[in-house]
Formats: C-alpha cells, sequence, structure tokens
C-alpha cells in the first residue's frame, strides 16, 4: 500500500484554498466539541545551533470525515544565510486513523501556509463587515500569500496595501496581485486603515497601534507565535472584540501572550474561542462590534484538516509520486 | 536535497546490528550524561478504532556525532485481521539538527525492531556471564529474531530455546536459525534456564517463575511496554539485580509498574539504569551477582541513534530511493 508524497508544489496545487478553509473550520468546531486529541506541541531547543524542533500531533473528527497525523517542524534563522535552506522546514505524515496507515507525507510548511491563511479566513468571514472591500498586509513574506488568497475566498476584496521594510519583497507581492487586485505598497497606518488587516511579521514589538485602524477594522493577528513576539499596541487588544484560537497557546506565545502575562488584559478581555464562534455559541461580528481582532497561533488540527484536504484531493487525481513504506 | 525514504528491508539491509548497538549504547550513555532531549512520549488515544498514536521525538549527542528525529508510531490490535496491515505501523523522520533537513524517511517499525535488539544487547553485554552459551526466547514473534542477531554479536550463543504458544512461529524461528544454533522449542522453564533469556510477549500477567530461572540468567524483560503489561514473577525482581533504562518509563509502564505500583518493589529495589552503567558510573555484573533482569521499555533516543547508523550506511552505499521535499 503506496504513500503519496508530495512536494510543496504538490501540495500548493492539491490545496485548493476553499476546501481548506472549510476543513479548517471544521477542525475548530470540532475542537470546540471535543471531538479532537491535540496533546502540547512538544519542543526540542538546539542552543547549539540556535534552532528547535517541534512535534504537533492531532486527532479530529470532524462528523463526516476524520483525520490524524502529525507535523515536525523547527526554527532554524541562520538556515537561509548559512545553508541556502528556509528556516522553517516542515514535514507532515497523514495518517488513516483507523488503520494508522502513512497515507501520504508532505511538506509540511506548505502545509502550515495554507492552514495559516484558512485560520484568517475564518475569523474573516465571522468579524469582518459583509462589505469589506480593502485588506491590509504588515509584512510581505511568504505568509502574506496566502493571507490574501483565503481572505479575498470570503470577502470581495478589491484594494490591497502591503507594507513592508524590504522594498523588494513589497514588489514582488504587487507583481503577484496586480492583475486581481488594486494593489500596491504602503505604510503601516495605510494598511491598517484597511477594512482587514493580516499581520505577518515575527516582530517582538508592537508595529500597529491603535489609531492606525478604521474604526470597524478586523485585525488578523497571525505573526506572533513564541512568547517573546508582538504585532500590535496592547491597547487594540482592550478596545477590540478579541478571538483566539487556544486559550493556553495564545496566552502563552500569541500576540496576547506579553500583554497577558504582565496584567494589561486578562481572561475577561477574551471574548471568544474563534471554535465557540464557528459553532454558533458565541456571536461573530454584531453591529456593537467595532474593532476585532484574531489572535492565531496555529493549531495541530488546522494541519491535519489541511493535510486531509490535500491527501483525498490528490488521491483523486492520483497525480503524484508515492512510495510502499507499509507491505502488507 | 534530497531526503531518503527506506521501508522496511531498506532499513533491514542498513542496519547493521553491531553498529546499531554501538549507537544504541552511545545513546544510553548520552541520556545519562545529560546530552539527550527527549519530551515525554506522547499519546492520541483512538478508542473508536481500538488504537492509538504516539510521538517520540529526541535528539542526542553521542560526542563525534548527533542525531534528531521523531517516530510516529501506533498500536492497532485488529489490523491483522479487519486489515490485514501491521498492528504497530511506524514512519520514522530522521533529520540534520543543524538545518533540520529531513534527512531520511523511514519504516519504523524495522527502526523499533533492531533498536530494541540493540538495547537489548548492550545490556547482556554488560550483565550476562561472559562465558553464556545458551539463549532462552519466550516469544517467537517478530521481535524474538533481532534478540537473537543482536545478543549472539555480545556472547558466544551456541544453544537457543524458544518457547511460543504458536507451534508455526517456534517451527520459523527454529528455520530461521537452524543453520547458525542449536535451536528448538521447548517449555518456558527450558528457556528460562539459559545463561540469558528474552521475553518479549505481550502477556498482562507474569509467565516466568523464580525457580525456572538458572543461578545467574540474565533476563531482558523487552515485552512490558505498557501500564497492563507483565511477563516475570515479581519475586524475581526482588531477588534480581535490576536495571531499568528510564525510571519514568518503567515505573509508569515497564516490566517493573505493576509490582512498583502496588508497593511490592520500590526505588531501593532498582539498582542502576542501564546509562548508568555504560558510562561506568555504576557496575555490571559482579561476582556477587546472581539473576539480573533489565527492564526495556524503548527510548526515543534508541530510535534516532539507529536512524543514524542506517541512513549514515544508506548514504555511502547510495542505494535507496530519494524524494525532494526540500527545495532550496
Amino acid at each position: 500500500m503506496d504513500t503519496l508524497l508530495l512536494d510543496r508544489e504538490a501540495v500548493d496545487a492539491n490545496a485548493r484554498m476553499d476546501e481548506v478553509t472549510d476543513a479548517v473550520s471544521a477542525a475548530f468546531a470540532a475542537y470546540e466539541r471535543g471531538d479532537a486529541r491535540m496533546p502540547a506541541k512538544s519542543y526540542i531547543d538546539l542552543p547549539e545551533y540556535n534552532g528547535d524542533f517541534r512535534s504537533m500531533p492531532a486527532y479530529m473528527d470532524a462528523g463526516d470525515w476524520d483525520a490524524a497525523g502529525i507535523k515536525w517542524v523547527n526554527v532554524h534563522p541562520d538556515n537561509p544565510q548559512k545553508f541556502d535552506l528556509p528556516t522553517v522546514i516542515g514535514t507532515m505524515i497523514y495518517s488513516d486513523p483507523e488503520t494508522a496507515m502513512p497515507l501520504a507525507i508532505m511538506d509540511g510548511s506548505e502545509v502550515t501556509m495554507k492552514r495559516t491563511g484558512a485560520a484568517a479566513a475564518v475569523a474573516t468571514d465571522h468579524l469582518a463587515i459583509d462589505e469589506a472591500r480593502s485588506l491590509g498586509l504588515v509584512g510581505a513574506g511568504v505568509q502574506s500569500y496566502t493571507q490574501v488568497e483565503a481572505i479575498a475566498a470570503v470577502r470581495d476584496i478589491e484594494e490591497i496595501v502591503v507594507s513592508d521594510l524590504d522594498e523588494a519583497a513589497i514588489e514582488a507581492f504587487v507583481d503577484a496581485f496586480s492583475d486581481r487586485f488594486d494593489v500596491r505598497g504602503g505604510s503601516i497606518a495605510e494598511a491598517a486603515a484597511c477594512d482587514v488587516l493580516s499581520t505577518v511579521t515575527p516582530s517582538t514589538e508592537p508595529l500597529v497601534s491603535r489609531e492606525h485602524l478604521g474604526a470597524h477594522t478586523h485585525v488578523n493577528a497571525m505573526g506572533a507565535d513564541a512568547a517573546a513576539k508582538q504585532e500590535l499596541d496592547p491597547a487594540i487588544l482592550e478596545a477590540a472584540k478579541l478571538v483566539i484560537d487556544d486559550h493556553d497557546q495564545t496566552t502563552h506565545s500569541g500576540e496576547i501572550s506579553i500583554p497577558y502575562t504582565d496584567g494589561t488584559i486578562g481572561d475577561e478581555d477574551i471574548d471568544a474561542a474563534v471554535g465557540e464562534i464557528v459553532v454558533g455559541e458565541r456571536p461573530g461580528r454584531t453591529d456593537d462590534d467595532g474593532i476585532t481582532v484574531f489572535d492565531s497561533t496555529g493549531l495541530a488540527i488546522q494541519d491535519v484538516a489541511t493535510a486531509h484536504v490535500v491527501y483525498e484531493h490528490a488521491q483523486e487525481t492520483g497525480d503524484v509520486d508515492s512510495f510502499a513504506f507499509v507491505s502488507r
């Protein structure tokens, strides 16, 4: 029985963004219902190499399908300069929960990008104003591209403003999207004034101020995924309707972790988990809401849900490599 | 940059037992010295499929080499009958700790067999009498084969007695080794009277009694790796020089877990961790020792050490499949 092998391009080709968004939405719902099993991320620190490994196993039952797997991923910031390799190199094993057969092994970094875009789309769909037409990006790196793809599938985005310190990164971004959107580089303030804002930087200090945001801007705070990271002025979190993906992860390593730890914000400032909104236990945007913020740290169930979509599609088309790891 | 792909046969072909035993010995030593990082095994229970997944990540630094990786493995007891698949289907990702590049992905079940044999060989080398010539096996399943290969590399084994309820399993075992050893089926008592005994069953109650053992028998208790498992009469543990692989794992899920939990034995009965013996902090067999027991539960660092040997050999020969998961 063969295991499918998918590199970055193959994952990309088999991950339809609307299907991934639906699957990630189902993952948030399963988690909220208690139909997901997700041990805490475990870390192996490698100070000798200025890096770390993380393992993210999960199982989820969406009702009409279920999925299991593990993402083994790292952060090695010296990789690009020293080895001409990406900082993050993920590998994902997607397994049949019924038999544990490894159905597919795929590039985990591409899975991460898709599922992160999908999480922003799920949150945006529930929290952005219906008539959102403009999207701001702070950060023009790899994650910014899937933000656009995913968010444009849930709102009729016409105008995009992208802000980055790296002019070449802005140019590449504008080139990539100029045929479909009115897209231009701009300041952080200009990006933040849009109807939807996604922050996708590795910043360790606030970049976006309260006064930059529009009156009804929905912010996807995607960048912070480690204890020292922060992209938003804590005043934004206090003012906003604040939605998180997971209490443990966000309070330990999300956008809210620094103000939560120093007591600037508390549990009373957290309005909902995204899963509560997806299942209808808490409301999404209401007429009373102004700024809304989604603090996303990334859950292992999002990876498994995304891998499910990729595998099902790849298996249908049959146009991918494979290897027989397991013989009957 | 290509990732090597190794199925069961390729792992077997590239895992020289003496090299694996040396590497596993180095892993025990690294763990003892504090040069290993090994988060606790994490479990995902799947009661709906009568199974579970386990993730076992680790990093170890042996001094002249280091290694990192993760084994994703399961136990699905219904697999053979329902799906014509093995109960245990492991997949191992072996990664370069310096860059996190996935160097190889390999059949994890074969890695488990090799590293388990190697652990028994390390313990046997330190704990069996020098002139050991006879080896007893209780259990003639897949693990029994690597026990023979590994132990015969550290002692001049001439005679083997194998005990199993399944006559066909005994026949296959005898067939496999009759050209190299004086090998025959026998009772548990006959197997236990040998100089070295390895128990490799999934038993949940004691099979081997105190009076079965020879005066200086060394016992490798390999089977128990879950809380309800047990192969030896607790009287053996009380009488023996008792060596474990890891305190947490053996007291929770090893051969000693049941008598340890009910108070029949305590920490005062545990004489050493195998790593303490490997590094010379505690003695192996001395003239005062009679029965010795090694309680092995299996550590993630053993898998990583074994994968290291397999990868290094496979890379040298170049005679394996590969796939480009990561593009520069």
